[in-house]
């Protein structure tokens, strides 16, 4: 009976390894097919060069949904199809200005600051809004403030964090006063609103993103600075007044069609089964969109360009998706989660790329206490491509909807983020600030992850 | 006895829990000093913009000496010296020039390439040398093409494998023939040699490093071009003849002096055992040698400076060098441990930063079982900085002789590989490839293991 035991544990040994070293060679071809062969550079490379910024219901959007359909085909789909969905439409309608116009006594000379208008926000008007600027550290600082706020352009200089080591967790915390910013101002009375950029950059770009009003208060015109500009007018707020001119013309058309890019490689043996990958195609207007989220369309056309280089034949049916509108509306995520459930489609897993094209260090997991004992079984596979690092808690904008409406498991591609935010919603987003094998490599990973969810399910 | 036993056994437990909160209350105390007051990157852009290119024996590694000393005190070393060594005395001599003169019928317009003379090696002499290309795609193709090498310029086009994840596997695999390319063309004939740049690259700039001519054969002139310039030649070579005139100047002036730039902290309790980190400070001089090794230069000194910083007062002697002679001698990592050997030194480990100021991933450790066990039981504390990966292997080339004279244990600070070759020995190796918080988090990092270390022994 021990001797049985004993054998038949053997054999279970021996058949668990050669399963491991078969999926070690599977995942080492898919590996050398991407860093030989691969395709994503090159794609974001049109992306961004020959389409640029594509915000949604741009024309940039338009023609990125072409060519996104044109590619992921190209890249072997069985099948690619669009998915309408209504997106807002939001547009910046001319150059956003901010000039000081008075410094008080002893101040540095006026200056035309370096500004962007918050995605979604409302423009000035043609006369723009001239007042004084009022300091504000953080939303304690403007409730201990608030007397002074009324008529006032309130100038949010809340510092991005520089002690947190992933950078998120910085996002998360000075996110906030570009989001809730400029209602919170609003209440209290403010004309307007500058936002110290979110950003550890050592440049002076401006970083737009979406703001978030309440619909209980005016919706003021809210612009970004740079972090030079920052510090100057910080600096010059302490010796004086300043009071500046500002100029925005941010508005909303109509909602208009937009569509999330759908390719779909069908399983062999569970069809019924879907596997989500992802990223947005949708980028703001002021820059190429390369790292937020070119990089996570083009490494999700990679995934399915590789698989079928290498000759796998998934048994489950994959998804491969270029959402619609992440920036400014979620549209797209909602939609594809919304049709998911009204066809009653049985979603096992989803992730997304929406982190930037960065060196990948780690795959974070929305997952059960049980499905992520069992992906940390697949570490020792992946961690050799650079997802070394298995964090519970991951997912993406896009892919919530999915989790939210269907409790599917969901998951992330986590890349370094220490180079993320100095480019993020900024003009130097560019193909440039992308290396070709850091991006390349994000793809292997979750291909990686990908084929072996397929294999084995979660 | 049991009660008594369980008492202890919590005692220990609770104890090891307290050390270990200590330490983790000390090194986050250490990262939040280096992320918010940290002098790594002003420093970085100094060395980089101010002095430049700093070969050993050129005004620039003097300028560096003179600089290196002055921040090294005021970094805070309760003592700093220069170490003198004698150092080899290359010199470009003028501008490397290849130009192809003919290329065969329906060949492309003759142009001039992007070409870089390989360190150490030897000029054309003012006629320069005119010959036949004979492409060569590795070492095997080069023997079995021996009988038609003599006369040719020899053109290695081996490829940097795109499959190693690693990069550095890369380097090793391909740099074989920047090292010994020149010799082993020349033992059959060849007048000179072209290699294909060491790089992933998608530049075309050419990448120097020392190549090392084996006394048996004439020493030839020996040049890298970049990458595209590459593939040309090699298109061209497979449709017809190409002939070049490739002209170089480098020359050995006689050994000059050098120095290493020494910082210390002496040690409180056990000021005989010696901790060594350091980085080097030459650097080719074709670029500013911003990550190669300005990086590791200033992270050296930024280690100190933070130690000082938050108070800590080490037990033992912890040595900040600046190394004086990497790239085309390692005299000053010689110089170093023959002096610690004479003076009969007790060194207990040296770590090295020499592979970039990209975002730090791992520690590299060459030392016994048991300290490898050792420093694992660290891990956690300093994986959340970024070094995650602890791996056995490891060291740098300046601290190799230490390792090799005294038996000294030693480690190497792993930061991300994708993007070293893309700049490492080339003009774009400059300031602006550096990110700021990446370089210093590779400050603390090594300061946390220092500090470990330090604590702990090894």
């Amino acid at each position: 009976m021990r001797k049985l035991f004993l054998i038949t544990a053997s054999f279970i040994v021996a058949a668990a390894s050669f399963a491991q070293k078969e999926d070690s060679i599977m995942i080492r071809r898919i590996s050398d097919e991407v860093l030989t062969n691969g395709k994503a550079y090159d794609n974001l490379r049109y992306l961004t060069k020959q389409i640029g910024g594509r915000l949604a219901g741009s024309p940039g959007m338009v023609k990125a949904e072409k060519w996104g359909f044109k590619t992921m085909s190209e890249s072997g789909a069985d099948k690619t199809w669009l998915q309408e969905c209504m997106v807002p439409h939001w547009v910046r309608g001319g150059k956003d200005e901010v000039k000081t116009i008075f410094t008080g006594k002893g101040a540095a000379i006026p200056k035309t600051l370096d500004v962007i208008a918050l995605g979604n926000s409302m423009g000035s008007g043609s006369k723009g809004v001239k007042a004084e600027v009022l300091l504000v550290n953080s939303f304690n600082d403007l409730e201990e403030k608030k007397d002074q706020v009324k008529g006032k352009i309130v100038f949010y200089n809340y510092k991005f964090n520089p002690t947190y080591v992933t950078t998120f967790l910085s996002y998360r915390d000075a996110g906030q006063y570009r989001g809730q910013g400029p209602s919170r101002a609003a209440k209290y009375g403010a004309l307007a609103v500058i936002v110290r950029s979110m950003s550890h950059s050592t440049d002076n770009n401006p970083h737009t993103g979406a703001t978030r009003y309440d619909s209980l208060y005016e919706k003021i015109p809210a612009v970004a600075i740079g972090l030079r500009d920052a510090d100057w007018l910080d600096l010059n707020l302490q010796k004086g007044k300043v009071m500046v001119q500002l100029k925005t013309n941010g508005h909303f058309l109509p909602d208009t069609i937009g569509h999330n890019v759908i390719g779909e490689l069908k399983g062999t043996e569970f069809p019924d089964e879907i596997i989500t990958i992802g990223g947005h195609l949708d980028s703001w207007d002021n820059c190429e969109g390369a790292h937020d989220d070119g990089a996570g369309s083009v490494q999700t056309m990679e995934v399915l360009r590789a698989l079928k280089a290498v000759g796998y034949q998934p048994k489950r049916t994959i998804r491969f998706v270029l959402f619609a509108n992440e920036e400014n509306g979620l549209r797209g995520g909602i939609k594809y989660a919304e049709e998911a459930k009204a066809k009653n489609e049985k979603h096992i897993f989803a992730i997304e790329s929406d982190a930037g094209g960065f060196t990948p260090r780690g795959l974070g997991f929305t997952v059960s206490d049980e499905q992520f004992k069992k992906v940390l079984g697949w570490k020792e596979l992946i961690a050799p491509y650079g997802c070394s690092e298995f964090t519970k808690g991951g997912g993406g904008a896009d892919i919530g909807p999915l989790n939210k409406e269907l409790g599917t498991p969901m998951g992330s591609l986590n890349p370094d983020t220490q180079r993320y935010f100095d480019i993020h919603h900024s003009r130097n987003d560019v193909f440039e600030a992308v290396n070709k094998r850091e991006l390349e490599l994000g793809a292997v990973n979750m291909a990686a992850l990908i084929y072996l969810i397929d294999k084995y399910g979660l």
